[in-house]
């Protein structure tokens, strides 16, 4: 029932609004959620946005724990926890909620509500008319401490996530491919674990694991509330002490991650199934995090627009329009990780031609970038696009709730994505340039080198490991 | 100083006598070693191979304890141990040793030392005199708890052991690929991380580290001695319960290691390097170990030979005599692992051939393999030819003790070890076709299926992460 985001780093562009831009003259830049951001005496993070165009409101708890804390052994933990949070919560500071029944009185408010984890956060939310704000609040703030499920709830939802995964990956040769990937490319690096868990793992988790993982992490010095909608900053300050005030600050560890080893050869990954139409191929490089360094990670997405964002974007003009050597062609970045983000490169080579055809032209183009850069109109452009681009977020209802709890969870401040279109603005040709080289340079590997994937069509035969209907391919791209 | 069994689980061909055999005749099995095991009260099993052709004697005490027992983010901490081992104890019952005394002394009674790690055990042994056993048996026992190196000497010592991996990892491509290679073929599974350890894990040990690793692995009751040469059973156990005797057993906690998940896509490694003058390939495989399932690991033993044992052998005789693909072909398994054991294939094309000639010719003769099966005749040569090999070690004075340590710590039982000729003589061809079809399959890979590294002739250029020297490639079948 409850879905995760596996592949949210990648999926996910910081989507921020841009504004009219007085062309030169100097201006004092303008926030764009213009948010509130409280604490709380037990170290909970508040940040409201209002929005009073409708009467609703969306609520989000986001916790600074993930699959990447999970310990060796028992992967898929953190997931397996979140679903857990809907099986059962016992408080007296806020009511009893029996298994199951979390989602059913949200929706017996008329509102709606989910929850979802990645490798380094989990995240809890609500949308509902904003006068029962206080109601969800109550509720989540009683399952932030107190969850007890019942034996049998926790083995029938352990039979859940084995199915979940059956499903999601285990039938799905592109799902498998990306395991296998993340492995080769984050070795010795808990992001070469996927967050759902290796199957084996899966089975053997018991609630006492879950119980240790939840007593350790889920505390309110260690989350981040985010409410946008129709509420004032003061009210949802209010409401937040009355309830997840009355919960005392705890210790909670420091993150501690493993670190990957340089290495100087290259990892290629190769599945044939029969599930699989047409060859493809997907790269994966190591690259900053905003988190890791902001300068870099903002002329990585200015990068990946300029490279991959639409019809007029480098790769798609020269490789699928011009040349003809790819029949499809993409890029993707997000600089929201913990620790290393990763910049995805995956085509289909157009008829007539073969996947190495479109992985040289692929180079042929990052070696152009290196030496030559990029065009003040073309950086201009970009940047104007991905401005605009970003507008709409702040139009949704939860729209600035994910946004800024995506940057806030994974290490952003609240002023890089407030200020996000003045900086993506200050980006220079000269950096966008130095990415490239520093970090997608074919001649030059980085210290972590790239790691390609090969997925090729087979006819007839056996799919080993592999359900032979396959299945459509939701994870990479997968949030909810 | 000290070096380590890196790559040792590939090396080691468990080396046992065979004996002239009564074709036919039922006769009881002779055992090999007529080794006596005896059991300390504390817990310490101590094996006595009598041999009294010279006054020398091997004293070897082999730890249930190697780098898959480490914590994650402090690898190598099982190898600077042992490095350690050699730097300063201080007991009541044993006496004090100064910092690097322990060789010293060993050398002034005319002796010598050393000692290796693996991922399984660490080892320790001298060869002196006879009557020198109780010195060296004293010594030992005075570190089995009772190491208290100065702290300069930690600092210095972890100095060594970066400078031993800069000198055989970082400055050798081969070492580095099988670092890799080991990465992709154990995922998720602590042989995928180098027993040296990664280096920015190396730098980071501390005493603090290896004290606590040191007081949960090094006691009596996780140790086995060994000891071959002139003395007898009983003149031994009254010696180790003279000194080993006096150390009380401790609780030591199950060695509890992750498992890899099962894969569909093939994984492959490609390094071209200025220093590599041909190109080649190896492949590996995971199989049982002998500890896992005896009867596999035999008839891999006997596949082993009969594919890659000398000028006879099938790989040979087809790939690099009559059909001119290979310049040269290789086989490599060894049973002697706790985890899963490997077999590698390595090859170089002959002239006029690339590496995908000789990996299909590879490939083929596992197919014929798996299809057709063996000759009674072939079996019974190989099976000859392993006996007839093997019988030179129970001569040498080393050989029998590093022959049971092996196979004991990695939980083999004596009996295994004594009755080896009578076991590998037991093994039938449809075992041999079994083993094949089941883990070497070319058309039906297995759960975890093989990797393949290619090294490739670099010419010019920049040789990333390496230094262009290169270096030997001495690690693969590395011991001490």
């Amino acid at each position: 029932m409850r879905l995760s985001v596996l592949f949210a780093l990648f999926l996910l562009l910081l989507p921020c609004p841009s504004f009219a831009k007085d062309t030169g003259a100097v201006q004092t830049p303008e926030k764009v959620f213009n948010a509130q951001s409280y604490m709380l005496d037990n170290g909970l993070q508040v940040v409201v946005v209002e929005n009073h165009r409708a009467p609703v409101v969306t609520h989000m708890i986001w916790y600074r724990v993930g699959a990447a804390e999970e310990q060796p052994g028992k992967s898929g933990m953190a997931h397996f926890m979140e679903h857990l949070m809907f099986k059962g919560q016992t408080s007296e500071a806020f009511g009893d909620i029996a298994p199951g029944d979390f989602s059913k009185i949200v929706r017996s408010l008329g509102g709606k509500d989910n929850a979802f984890t990645s490798q380094d956060y989990t995240a809890y939310y609500q949308s509902v008319a904003s006068d029962q704000l206080e109601t969800v609040m109550t509720m989540e703030a009683g399952r932030m401490r107190g969850m007890s499920p019942p034996a049998d709830e926790v083995v029938s939802e352990n039979k859940v996530i084995l199915e979940e995964r059956r499903q999601r990956t285990d039938n799905d040769p592109r799902a498998q491919m990306d395991e296998q990937l993340n492995a080769a490319l984050f070795v010795n690096h808990p992001y070469g674990i996927p967050v759902i868990g290796w199957l084996h793992e899966m089975e053997g988790l018991t609630w006492d694991d879950e119980k240790a993982f939840y007593d350790l992490w889920y505390e309110p010095n260690n989350a981040i509330l985010v409410v946008s909608g129709d509420v004032t900053g003061p009210e949802v300050l209010a409401l937040a002490q009355k309830t997840y005030g009355k919960i005392p600050s705890a210790k909670v560890p420091e993150r501690i991650r493993t670190v990957s080893p340089p290495f100087v050869a290259q990892m290629s990954v190769t599945l044939a199934h029969s599930s699989i139409r047409e060859p493809s191929f997907q790269r994966g490089y190591r690259v900053p995090s905003a988190r890791q360094n902001k300068q870099d990670s903002l002329a990585l997405e200015v990068l990946e627009e300029i490279m991959g964002g639409g019809a007029t974007s480098r790769l798609y003009k020269d490789l699928v329009v011009e040349g003809k050597v790819a029949s499809s062609i993409s890029i993707s970045y997000s600089g929201n990780a913990w620790d290393d983000a990763t910049v995805w490169i995956a085509g289909v080579p157009a008829e007539g031609n073969v996947l190495q055809d479109v992985e040289a032209a692929v180079d042929d183009e990052l070696r152009k970038l290196i030496a030559e850069g990029v065009r003040a109109d073309e950086l201009k452009d970009a940047v104007t696009r991905m401005q605009a681009d970003a507008i709409y977020a702040r139009d949704s209802l939860s729209g600035p709730a994910m946004t800024i709890g995506y940057g806030l969870i994974t290490g952003s401040t609240l002023d890089d994505i407030e200020y996000w279109p003045r900086d993506i603005e200050m980006v220079s040709a000269d950096q966008v340039q130095d990415v490239a080289k520093r970090f997608l340079n074919p001649d030059a590997p980085a210290k972590i080198p790239p790691v390609t994937g090969y997925l090729l069509p087979k006819e007839g035969g056996d799919d080993q490991g592999l359900d032979a209907m396959g299945g459509a391919s939701e994870m990479q791209g997968e949030i909810r």
